[in-house]
């Protein structure tokens, strides 16, 4: 999907929500645990109830991977559910990857050709010849670390590196990547005020928000800092919408939190005239 | 296993090789290619043909990935088989794996519990959070990212952050964390003088050693610097053994390959008194 689509998508639905489909069957309702893939089920399920209210998916693959095999069938379902029935959302592995040139060549085929992801998260760490063949792929998005949203951010990526914090090194550096227009980054939502300093890095970029709801970010102060012309920003709600309850109504509960969302984000929207 | 276990398979074996089963399909012998399952059928013949000789194997999970499912179970059987029948061999799920917390602790159960892998390599972008969950399992160990082999490596592991390169940082800070006494790091050949730099900050770690061989480090090297008392490291070779023959004599020259190394490693471990 081009950025373009992307953002016609979200002037469309009034909407840049991103439903995060962390599935831990702890979690889920127990009468879909008699079925044969109840992970898929709850996806597909969740995915129907709320497909018009976001614009964005993303699985994160430690969920799949946690039930092995299975889960891996589950999250290849999963994906060719969305890209089958809902082609024009968009679709992200946060699969946090990252290594050397020829085995992150062997991650990009799988998440972005072979599976047919839209997007992957990938951590910087280890520069630029482990980021860029994620970006050899046209019409693919490479989602960067930049500044998470957990406590831990705070131990590396706000440390002053060459004069300036990490996170910024690490962003500035990855324009001069190739590709590097295929760059979105991942800003966590608790530290809304770091957004007005990545937008004069990245202008134009995308940023990937978790950390909104759950983890104490403040939408409005996110979309105050962070937006731009094209909107921007994609913010990620998991748990909050998708174990909105655990019973047989999991699907009118989600549809319902995701709306509550997506009519706040259709508020700002109009406030900023989109 | 225990990292006494791990030194006295070290001096047992005169050997402290690490053997990456980096499997590519397009590499391996054809006359595999017919059988079921091909990429577990190619890791059995060469830990057969090798295990005597190396006290360590190292499955990289993105050439697993690449062929989805049937990668997974390749993956899950080439583990098993070595848990069942060399228990003594160490084993690493080259993972490089990190996420927030109750994420990372859904990677830590999957490769260390469940598929009951020894070890596993993890980034250290997000600090804190990400890490220690891994760090829970008792008896397993957390090979953690801190100077790695490839080009990228001088993006930003070796800026200068708050008076320090940032390697050093993660390694200094990471000693901090709960249970760090189950960390090891690795720690590219190809930069055998950082080594020395270290081994100030970690004198006892074990250290993962990527990069002898086909990227260009210097074995001799990387043991003048890098060896502590308990020798402290594991020396990683995938494609100059797994691969040295693409012919029906696949066996017999990875083993010629890792015996020529093993051999180099008890002169240097016969000259400094193990």
């Amino acid at each position: 999907m081009t950025t373009t689509q992307l953002v016609q998508q979200i002037k469309q639905k009034q909407s840049f929500l991103c439903i995060g489909l962390d599935v831990d069957l702890a979690k889920v309702p127990s009468h879909l645990l008699t079925l044969e893939d109840p992970i898929f089920e709850f996806n597909k399920a969740i995915i129907d109830a709320t497909h018009d209210l976001c614009v964005a998916y993303k699985p994160n693959t430690a969920f799949y991977e946690a039930y092995g095999l299975k889960g891996w069938q589950s999250l290849e379902k999963t994906i060719n559910y969305l890209n089958e029935k809902y082609p024009l959302i968009f679709t992200i592995a946060d699969a946090k990857r990252g290594d050397i040139g020829n085995t992150s060549s062997m991650y990009a085929q799988g998440f972005l050709a072979d599976m047919n992801f839209d997007s992957i998260t990938v951590a910087p760490y280890m520069g630029k010849d482990s980021v860029e063949p994620f970006l050899a792929f046209e019409n693919k998005h490479t989602i960067l670390l930049a500044l998470t949203s957990n406590e831990g951010a705070f131990d590396f990526q706000t440390n002053t590196t060459e004069g300036e914090a990490l996170y910024k090194t690490v962003i500035k550096t990855s324009k001069t990547w190739k590709n590097s227009h295929r760059l979105m980054y991942v800003v966590g939502a608790t530290k809304a005020a770091y957004f007005k300093e990545i937008r004069k890095i990245v202008p134009d970029s995308f940023l990937l928000v978790p950390g909104v709801g759950a983890q104490g970010g403040s939408l409005s102060e996110v979309c105050q800092y962070g937006m731009n012309s094209d909107i921007g920003l994609l913010i990620n709600s998991s748990r909050a919408i998708i174990y909105a309850s655990n019973g047989l109504d999991f699907t009118e509960k989600a549809r319902e939190e995701a709306l509550k969302v997506q009519q706040e984000m259709a508020e700002i929207m109009k406030v900023a005239s989109f």
